[in-house]
């Protein structure tokens, strides 16, 4: 298995541009995309100008302004708040945090929590302790009102209310993925399991490798729109249609692969076994009880396909209610949002065994389950992630939830978690003192 | 001059698939985007699908779903309704209005006000007396949270902007266009002063006939992104691109001519004189003030310009909160959102004799200015109009303010005045007794 911590400068031949270069991307500060002036003046001068046509909003630096943008570069659907009254989060800012230092995994020297957000390319950053708000920044673009993209979280979202079919007895994760969707018969998924989708051991032939040009993710998200077709391309249209050409590779159930695709198998096993989009139920269950300040987003495909592996847009501090909801065991906004057995039934599965194949050298011990990544160690600490450096990340011990969104020159948070994982595990200890 | 009131058959051709038949199109009912069950199922079927790419979302009976639902197929910004709370419509419904009738033009038949709302393909209508909610309704896929394009009704609120910049003194309306855009100075614009465009009374060869495949109207689409390009197409990318290449036809300030490409340079003439983008300063100036229920969005092109021409999507009772804020010159909320004398100026100004010269048969007497139609009847009634039915409507006499969303088959609204602007006198006379 490839080993995920790769160099920093080996960074996505497309996202940078820099493929055939070896000097590293620009550092955070030098690709701040207020400073670089993005898509300011009407109209923008060219080079200032980011489009999606060609492909220039999925280039660094330039996607540290799509990342705040999506909307306006592809077709969205609304995730309503719902029209009760706004979750309050208290505040209590501690100006210590930026002061708590940490070793990187990997590292002999010590770096500052300021300083990792810098590393991190972050965009934007909340910090939740004891449900209060003792950290807040935003960086470039972002402010509170806007929504980023949650890349890969949006897994974790929907596998959560998969999980609660489940627990209802709606969705059966023994079942075959055909009970619900015959279409996928011939198919890498039609002798595999709800479970095997919903904990990502499908054994199927598709490489999320962002930095290999010629690998399935690229064709992947040109199916669903949210990269240009070649003209006259007769690839397929919709990430459903693209499911139906997916070829098993491997058994299933052996071991933890992660592949996007597999999101949106479960995108459609939840919109099959629940009668609704994916999307309006994920809404109705959950997004417009969390008493959230402004409406989300998700990115839909051409045949209006929520792209349930990736295509969730929200502000950072709805994202932090989503991750309190969870830290408080479905209970938040004075409700009983997700029921508590199903939070303990996500934190409790998947098998260290299987993830372990996988090779994720930044997450050793870790397991996933149900779309989420759960750390197995002492505080109970799990986590959504997404490329790029997005996250909600929840400690339970340290009764902390961390919401990031971030726009790293490189996908993979390998590059990521060395300045991240020991810093939120410092922050914790500090904030337990 | 041609005469717009041509027969309901004679529908445009991209928009009906009619054109080599001679059978009318599906009346209302048998058009209803539910029972026909458009964009049901997880896919949809086939036949049940709405896409961009293959311009089905812009054919009838399709686009009867799609004018509720174009985020989904199109980039767009949001206009927040900001964080104040909802400017609450007090509730006085009458259960009589339906019967309300009324004799349409050029006919000696009568016509009920409900049957009106079926001749008319009403998505959703609603009408306030005295501030409060006398009738309220919601057909196929629309309900009161849900934004319906406005299309040109865009033009009278960014008109209303441009007539605020003009009263501070940020714009000048005797000056030529080309002292905000010099880039315009080779084009139809170079010669032309902001009055002309706020007015429409630019010569420039732009035909508007939604029923000619060949009128201008439609590459203007393209170039804008709202309809798709042609693989390889070299044509202008963006309205503003598209403005470069305008021609003088015929001469300035001399008649009325209804060309949205003007909408396009107020757009640009806003955001030049104030600096800002004209979606933003829209949202700071008027929308954030309305005490709106929902957040509204705008089409973008692909440099993320606001097609200021048709791009505004909102819901139906903050469309009819606009209108109210116009009926009470400019206060509403609670505040003086737009200037009193602002007000005044839009509803008195404009030439009958150059409107006449433009031919709207079902527009005997009226005016246009500030990109609002301006009917010149005893009730000093005026409108925002938008092609397939859109109108906000104000009969100051009357104290009566109607908001309606349509999807008629043809686009021009010459098909739908017959049975609307004497329903809507009837409504007001009905009010007033």
């Amino acid at each position: 298995m490839k080993n995920r911590l790769i160099p920093a400068a080996a960074a996505t031949p497309l996202a940078t541009g820099l493929a055939q270069a070896s000097k590293p991307p620009a550092s955070a500060a030098d690709s701040d995309p207020v400073t670089l002036g993005w898509m300011v003046g009407s109209p923008p001068p060219a080079d200032k100008l980011i489009r999606w046509a060609d492909m220039s909003f999925f280039r660094f630096p330039q996607y540290r302004w799509t990342f705040a943008n999506f909307r306006q570069l592809l077709p969205t659907t609304n995730v309503s708040r719902g029209d009760a009254a706004v979750a309050v989060l208290p505040r209590a800012e501690r100006s210590d945090i930026d002061g708590v230092s940490f070793q990187p995994l990997g590292s002999t020297d010590t770096m500052t929590w300021a300083r990792s957000l810098e590393a991190n390319y972050t965009d934007a950053i909340i910090v939740l302790h004891k449900g209060r708000v003792v950290y807040e920044r935003y960086f470039g673009v972002m402010d509170a009102s806007r929504p980023h993209a949650a890349m890969s979280v949006t897994k974790s979202l929907f596998g959560t209310l998969a999980a609660m079919l489940v627990a209802e007895g709606t969705l059966d994760p023994n079942a075959l993925v055909t009970r619900y969707i015959p279409e996928l018969k011939d198919t890498a998924y039609g002798d595999a399991s709800v479970r095997e989708v919903m904990d990502m051991t499908v054994g199927v032939k598709f490489s999320e490798d962002y930095a290999d040009p010629q690998a399935e993710i690229w064709e992947h998200l040109r199916a669903g729109g949210v990269f240009p077709r070649a003209p006259g391309s007769t690839g397929p249209q919709g990430f459903q249609q693209f499911l139906l050409g997916s070829k098993k590779e491997g058994e299933h159930g052996q071991a933890f692969g992660y592949k996007t695709i597999n999101s949106d198998v479960l995108g459609w096993l939840i919109a099959r076994a629940s009668g609704e989009p994916v999307g309006r139920l994920f809404t109705e269950r959950i997004w417009s009880k969390l008493g959230a300040e402004h409406d989300a987003y998700m990115i839909v495909d051409s045949t209006g396909y929520e792209f349930a592996g990736g295509g969730f847009n929200a502000t950072l501090r709805d994202m932090a209610r989503f991750g309190e909801m969870m830290r408080l065991e479905g209970r938040f906004n004075g409700q009983q949002i997700v029921p508590r057995a199903v939070v303990d039934e996500i934190r409790r599965g998947g098998s260290q065994a299987k993830f372990a194949k996988a090779g994720f050298s930044t997450l050793p011990g870790w397991r996933y389950h149900d779309m989420w990544w759960l750390s197995n160690d002492e505080d109970g600490a799990y986590a959504a992630r997404g490329i790029h450096g997005q996250t909600v990340y929840i400690d339970p011990k340290a009764e902390m939830v961390i919401a990031r969104f971030a726009s790293h020159p490189q996908a993979a948070n390998a590059h990521l978690d060395p300045t991240s994982l020991p810093a939120y595990r410092a922050l914790g200890r500090f904030l337990m003192r």
